[in-house]
């Protein structure tokens, strides 16, 4: 005969718990102030009563607060938790066989068909008299004083009345025999950050074109200006490509030529020279002390600024000469240079993670970002963070969360899907999408659904970017000014979290390098620019008004609220979005098309937006001030997106109020 | 500075194995001889090339199997092993950087532009010299030379052949660096169970209704002769109700009256007598030795024998003045029988799972399986499982397919889903279902999808019961002879395992015991039956008919190929089974409905079933022996459920000979 390991008596199961990222493997991400609903299977065998209950605590703290499950049905159970502090918080599900809930449920159906005895009174009161025993004090008194009227028998009304006292119920509920119950394994976590995770707008811009004069090197002082014009946007957070000195060996010229002139200023991702690497600052944009200004100016304006880290160094970053060992050597004692042959970037050495030396490397990149959060910096926007080792982004982001929770890591990782998810569940707070190339509504659609409903949405977290310094789509390329109105509404709406790389985007930049190509023509990644921000045509106002329209309602700062709806016309896009609490809600109609009119009728699903079908209901167009008077599911809508590419509409639900005049909510 | 507790040099992620019950917490199900499919999601960070491997073997065996998987693309990878054996294999995924196929890759590359040099090829030099090193013996020695040779240098052309040489390649994959592989946790674990677990035709009936003259309870000597009168109509498996002592207190009468005759015979389920329990034979069905005889004659004539395991306790089982702590006693010292207020069922006490004793008592319930086992029996009916503790169940069948890997279990449990795929999770091998009450087109799909397709296949194996003495569905009750047809032809040909319970069955017996209910009328639950085996208008023609085409056609011996297809009729179901080689296809069209003609165009989409779409096919009903020229896609059928309920109709694939004859295969 085998030994029995377990405890038989344990006849709970507990399963299917949700969220859960691959079963545990990985924190759910949430923000602080978010209620965390956790669901999960709860059954016993038979047809006992159950009792369950969630736990959760602040990670590692021995206090757990405790939160009685309730029954959704077909064996779900529900709760949820409030989550207020940064950091992380554990949380488990117990569950146990209630008997005394049991006795009380068979003790019902007995008087409803009179058919209860004095035993049926007796073996509840054990079932009292136990849980007299778990609560002591007061309560216990009182239980086994119940108890013992329901032992001593008597006359049935006076029996009944006693058993199924409301108020016995709750007291044995508070004092349940878990001796056998069932507790949830592993321990599942949530990673709580700041709100800015969950929304936020964008501005990228590169700090060396921000001078008043021609040909002049924008400097921190510069860029402290265009905080001013940035902010007036609305947008909070400034993104700058890397500050840090720029090789010279190998430095690339304008549009990417190989042979640089003496004048050309190379690549900001080309990062050390003899000035220093990723801590120092590249002397033309200025000294340490003129980047504290600027960074003081932003937090004045309420801007956050985000550093990009690109683990590469160029030929001349001073780890190449302190650490060889960091980077792969070659039979003839050169370095490897970053390569996807027949394509060289001699100008880039990539660090060998497969060095001896890694952990001494780990901890090196690791001081970097303390360095930097040291002056004041709290997001980071990685450079390629799929072409370094998984598990040292794993390992470098607890690092920094376990002392610094408020810091944000945005993934730029433009490659296959499993990637950029991985990357999500090992902690990066933000990724970069693939919306930029979804152009059509159905690509649209199905991309955003993946992202924003489970099992996806609990570790992803998209930054919708309409362009960048290396995504110049085709469809800005070749939709003129409306294409841009079109890419800046959907980026802004079905995005909490988006960005523009300006001033490109806003002056409407759609010179390609060469046909087929991604890539700017004299793209600032290898020159400096001059930009005319009080250009009329420029789109700064339509820019502008988005930013307050998001700011102003909380149904487009989270994107998990996201529905799409029915329009009887390919080229148009109706979808809708709401506030937790649900009293902002707001639909967006969007022309995909930026050469024609398009008209059609939009279908809405009135009961689930809780719209009475009943009666009229007003639809404001927040971008033009425009007041339409809906009525029913359907509504016809027509955009000329030479005048607008879209509707932005708060829906005000109509309520009839008992005097029998109307109003909008 | 904090420890750092990974080896950073493990590059690659292995992430989404299938298949896998909950992520490993349950073995997946197979049959002997299945081919177990194994995918994963494998890749690392950067482009480098990456190799894997499956590793499969039998549990607790230190000889792995190791075979090589392949890039199905966007990183799941692939590779199968067969499960040879009955009991349990487990395996595991590894994946590793392939420095050598990187190198190797961006060669090519750099040859095809002209821009390999030397260096290129000493680091290649290099990467096979370390191979050499791994392989050792002959190959080592080959290796090296090889390295030799690139590493000299010389001629490009010369270079350029000995780095190619798809041999080189061949080698150094043989002996991968797996230095920093990657191996998946935890290892994940197949059930390899007899073939019987996936396909069988099962007949129900009761031992005491087989005597030939009326009003004599049947005994053993009887069932043998029945026995024949199974095989004959192609059944695989006969399933006997509990043949033990039955109980005298508190005894049902027929038709569950509470007060019985003193002829009245009881239920089989109220188990246990002054002789005995469950361990022991009810004497009017004979003795130990007509049991034995019983059990040859079945395995003569090719019948597997099934008991019925209800772990229950009539009030005179030996087990309740035995062991009177494994029920629960109350406050007045009586035992508390079964009970859903207000009905009572004194005929029977449950077992108290909670009982201080329950190890002692798992012990004693193991015995009763192993007594069975010792003669003859390989398959238990379990009865109500799920108002057992499931940690029982988890540990007996483990417990038992240690020692007996061929025996099955097959769950009675009617109720709650998850309860339901728990019980087949921890260790089931199949389960009744709710196929009887699914009538309707949009039912019967939706739940067969659910359970012929992943997740719920890997763990959940149907048998779908046209009826059981339990179970007279409305739909035979209202339909007639055609509705038993239907049920037959559904059950047969949706379930690679099916049964029936007769003889009420194929004499179509129909009477409920009141309006509403779903208990026949007269159940041989509470008497004795005499049954008309002759009669003419028996449906065994029929049934005999259909399992001989099941027997004949293995594309109905699987459920995992299950397609349904496009029918312009809502009462006609269409769908097609095939054979794992893809040699058997079998294509269903079932009338659902019982009293009217229907009619409509069947869908089929021609490129998945591989039928060339330019020339005719050839539809050949198995039932009827007609045979169709179908051609295209659209075929329309027809059916008067008074003639026929369905077709089973082999397709015919026909392939053009290169004589331009056609055949049929």
């Amino acid at each position: 005969m085998s030994k029995i390991r377990v405890e038989g008596r344990r006849r709970v199961v507990i399963e299917g718990i949700a969220p859960a990222v691959d079963g545990g493997r990985y924190a759910v991400k949430r923000t602080v102030g978010d209620e965390v609903r956790v669901e999960a299977d709860i059954f016993a065998d038979s047809s006992d009563a159950l009792g369950a209950a969630l736990l959760a605590h602040r990670e590692g703290s021995a206090e757990w607060t405790e939160i009685p499950m309730r029954h959704l049905g077909n064996d779900r159970w529900a709760a949820a938790f409030r989550v207020s502090e940064l950091g992380r918080y554990g949380f488990k599900v117990q569950g146990w066989v209630d008997h005394f809930e049991s006795w009380r449920r068979n003790l019902l159906k007995r008087i409803t068909a009179s058919t209860d005895t004095p035993v049926d009174y007796e073996i509840g009161a054990e079932l009292i008299a136990q849980a007299a025993e778990r609560a002591g004090g007061a309560d216990g008194d009182w239980l086994r004083a119940r108890a013992a009227v329901l032992r001593f028998g008597g006359e049935a009304k006076h029996l009944r009345t006693h058993a199924t006292d409301p108020m016995l119920q709750e007291l044995v509920l508070r004092y349940p025999d878990k001796q056998f119950a069932t507790e949830s394994e592993p321990e599942l976590m949530v990673a709580v950050e700041p709100e800015r995770a969950r929304f936020g707008s964008w501005y990228e811009f590169f700090p060396r074109s921000t001078a008043a004069e021609a040909g002049r090197h924008g400097s921190f002082a510069d860029c402290e200006r265009r905080l001013e014009y940035v902010a007036e946007m609305g947008f909070h957070v400034v993104y700058l490509p890397p500050v840090h000195p720029i090789g010279l060996s190998y430095r690339k010229g304008r549009n990417n030529t190989t042979e640089a002139q003496a004048d050309d200023c190379g690549s900001p991702w080309a990062i050390g020279a003899a000035d220093g690497g990723h801590k120092a600052i590249h002397r033309e944009l200025g000294t340490e002390q003129d980047f504290q200004r600027f960074m003081a100016r932003a937090r004045e304006l309420g801007l956050e600024v985000a550093l990009d880290v690109a683990l590469q160094a160029s030929p001349d970053h001073p780890y190449v000469q302190e650490h060889p060992s960091w980077f792969r050597a070659r039979p003839d004692g050169t370095i490897e240079y970053a390569e996807n042959p027949p394509k060289k970037y001699q100008d880039i050495y990539p660090f060998d993670f497969e060095t001896e030396d890694w952990r001494a490397m780990w901890v090196e990149f690791k001081s970097i970002f303390l360095h930097w959060i040291g002056k004041g910096v709290t997001i980071f926007r990685v450079d390629n963070p799929h072409t370094k080792a998984f598990a040292f982004w794993e390992w470098l982001i607890a690092e920094i969360k376990r002392e610094y929770p408020d810091v944000l890591f945005l993934s730029e990782a433009f490659t296959r899907p499993r990637i950029m998810y991985r990357l999500a569940k090992i902690g990066f707070s933000q990724s970069y999408t693939y919306f930029p190339w979804r152009n059509g509504k159905q690509e649209i659609t199905a991309y955003l659904r993946e992202i924003t409903q489970p099992p996806v949405r609990d570790f992803f977290r998209a930054n919708q970017w309409t362009n960048t310094p290396d995504i110049l789509t085709e469809f800005l390329q070749m939709g003129g000014r409306a294409a841009f109105g079109i890419r800046l509404l959907l980026a802004a709406t079905l995005g909490a979290n988006y960005g523009i790389y300006g001033p490109a985007f806003e002056l409407m930049e759609s010179q390609p390098l060469r046909q087929g190509s991604e890539e700017y023509l004299n793209s600032e990644k290898y020159e400096i620019r001059q930009w005319d921000l009080e250009r009329p045509d420029s789109l700064r106002p339509l820019i502008s008004r988005v930013n307050a329209i998001r700011n102003e309602n909380p149904a487009l700062q989270n994107d998990w609220s996201l529905r799409f709806h029915a329009v009887d016309n390919e080229r148009l896009l109706c979808y809708s979005k709401e506030a937790d609490d649900g009293t902002n809600l707001i639909l967006m109609v969007i022309n995909l098309d930026p050469h024609y009119t398009q008209r059609g009728f939009v279908t809405l699903p009135l009961d689930e937006l809780e719209i009475p079908a009943d009666r009229g209901y007003e639809a404001e167009d927040l971008l033009s001030g425009d007041r339409y008077l809906w009525h029913g599911p359907r509504n016809y809508v027509e955009l000329d997106p030479a005048q607008r590419q879209g509707h932005i509409l708060k829906l005000h639900r109509r309520l009839r109020l008992e005097t029998d005049f109307e109003y909008f909510l």
